[in-house]
């Protein structure tokens, strides 16, 4: 028995052919053609699929399904309001997949996806109750409880780039709100804090001679610069508080760190976890922290979980 | 065919005999016996259902099963480390009333089992993603995501009332921590509140004639009295922004407002309402606000509730 896995992203989409276990058979991408409303997203996804499965000669009984990760909010059902990034207004994720292939689909946010990627085989392999928080340019979230993806009512589950994390933030943030997790645990947001900090002091730090990114910061911070460390510092307590407050809702296992900022290494982790300790209930404090392991592969390892999770509630 | 749920606490032990609509057919209690480390709750408990079945003529095939609170971190397997109101230390719950009853059995933590209850039949009827944020002496908390409760990997799931969310608060919290959401917007935390406000100030109030409450704020917010609104103004923006950082995490359909801080009624919503969009990202904005309507039979009612969904998966 096999399965596949989709993540549909803006430029490619990625694709997988996985067994039971979770051994990847097969990768490869096709690009997204975004033209047209994005009308030919899913026919392409689909004619990838039964075109691997003719080169393989798999039958449809040899697969458990397709499982599907989008780059936007879906709701339970399989279906997105919008994903701006494919010219997406309602699409049927799931019904459209389900027609064009013949083959059972499930389809979810690709943030939580990648969550379920890291529990299964990643940074929190075998674990039922996890967090993943994804530095990027921005942050996603994906959050695992019991072996399940959160979805939320309104596909909005696992959106924590957008907690509220700081009163009378000077910026506004992307989605309009002030104070957003986001706006100072991204890698725009720790380039953020250290202009900040290096506005504010007169400190020498090798900051001052090199271009201002996230990876610098860390990169300073691994050669002892003082003033790097206190920027690590910031976005540590706030990254740590935010994950400490998630587990009081939650209550995780294991906290995986993805994203570009996480290349950084354990070193960052470091700085989080430290801060989580401090605020976290407890019962929370038990959870451990880990880099991901998947990469950009996350997304579609989650997508075929997904799809071997529904095969087997079947 | 029936279900019984039973609630656990630290006095009585509720028990109620449902029917698969929420229709509670028979309603009592008996006293909780904590001596001897607790050990004749269970049996008593068992004794109260077995009696019970016989008084109706029930047979084992005629009930689902048995759903049982308890008042202390559940895990995912029905045993609690530790229950300090009942004398417990680790206890196997659903093994030992399995035993004892020769029915399947279902075990959760209080607070998570009465969300269930409201999201059942009470202020979410209906609804499969709820928070309940429950403003007592303390404040708890139950998540229902996709219709189940948020265990947790230490049965901490939902333990709201001790997300961190004041810096620098200046008194520790029961837990040991400080600035948690229960030192604010429990009954204990209003209170706190209101003696800051007054003490602060000058301003003339009907509040320096009585006994500060939680209830005596919101009467005389009813009054009209500006600085007892100024206060519920405090209370709404600390918890507004807390469910907001929630529904981030969980996107709720309903967010349920229960305990005895919220016989308040709907002007303590309207306060908490108010803030929580403030705070919201933008796709839990359409999170609506309900009272709770279970009272102190919310427990029995999601203990039946998640037996039923526990035989239904069988």
């Amino acid at each position: 028995m096999f399965c596949f896995g989709v993540d549909i992203g803006g430029t490619t989409i990625k694709l997988g052919l996985f067994d039971l276990q979770g051994d990847v058979l097969d990768k490869w991408e096709i690009p997204t053609r975004k033209e047209d409303g994005g009308k030919n997203i899913l026919p392409d996804a689909a004619r990838a699929v039964l075109s691997k499965m003719n080169e393989r000669s798999l039958s449809k009984e040899d697969v458990a399904g397709i499982g599907v990760g989008v780059p936007g909010p879906v709701k339970e059902d399989g279906t997105v309001e919008t994903a701006v990034n494919l010219g997406w207004d309602f699409m049927d994720v799931q019904g459209t997949m389900q027609k064009e292939t013949g083959l059972p689909v499930k389809v979810s946010n690709d943030a939580n996806v990648a969550a379920l990627g890291e529990a299964w085989v990643g940074g929190a392999k075998g674990c039922k109750d996890v967090i993943l928080a994804t530095l990027g340019t921005g942050v996603g979230g994906g959050l695992i409880t019991n072996g399940k993806i959160i979805t939320g009512a309104h596909g909005a589950g696992g959106e924590i780039g957008h907690m509220h994390l700081i009163d009378d933030f000077p910026r506004a943030c992307n989605c309009g709100n002030y104070g957003c997790l986001e706006q100072v645990a991204s890698a725009t947001g720790i380039t953020y804090l250290a202009e900040q900090a290096l506005a504010e002091s007169q400190e020498a730090s090798v900051l001052r001679d090199r271009k201002v990114s996230a990876k610098a910061v860390f990169d300073a911070v691994k050669e002892n610069d003082a003033l790097a460390i206190e920027i690590a510092e910031r976005f540590g307590k706030y990254l740590g508080k935010a994950l400490a407050m998630i587990a009081a809702v939650t209550d995780p296992e294991v906290i995986v760190i993805g994203g570009g900022v996480s290349k950084a290494g354990t070193v960052l982790l470091d700085f989080v976890e430290k801060n989580f300790q401090i605020y976290a209930f407890t019962s929370c404090r038990k959870a451990t922290f880990a880099l991901a392991e998947l990469g950009n592969d996350a997304g579609i390892f989650g997508a075929a979980k997904m799809a071997l999770d529904a095969y087997a509630s079947r």
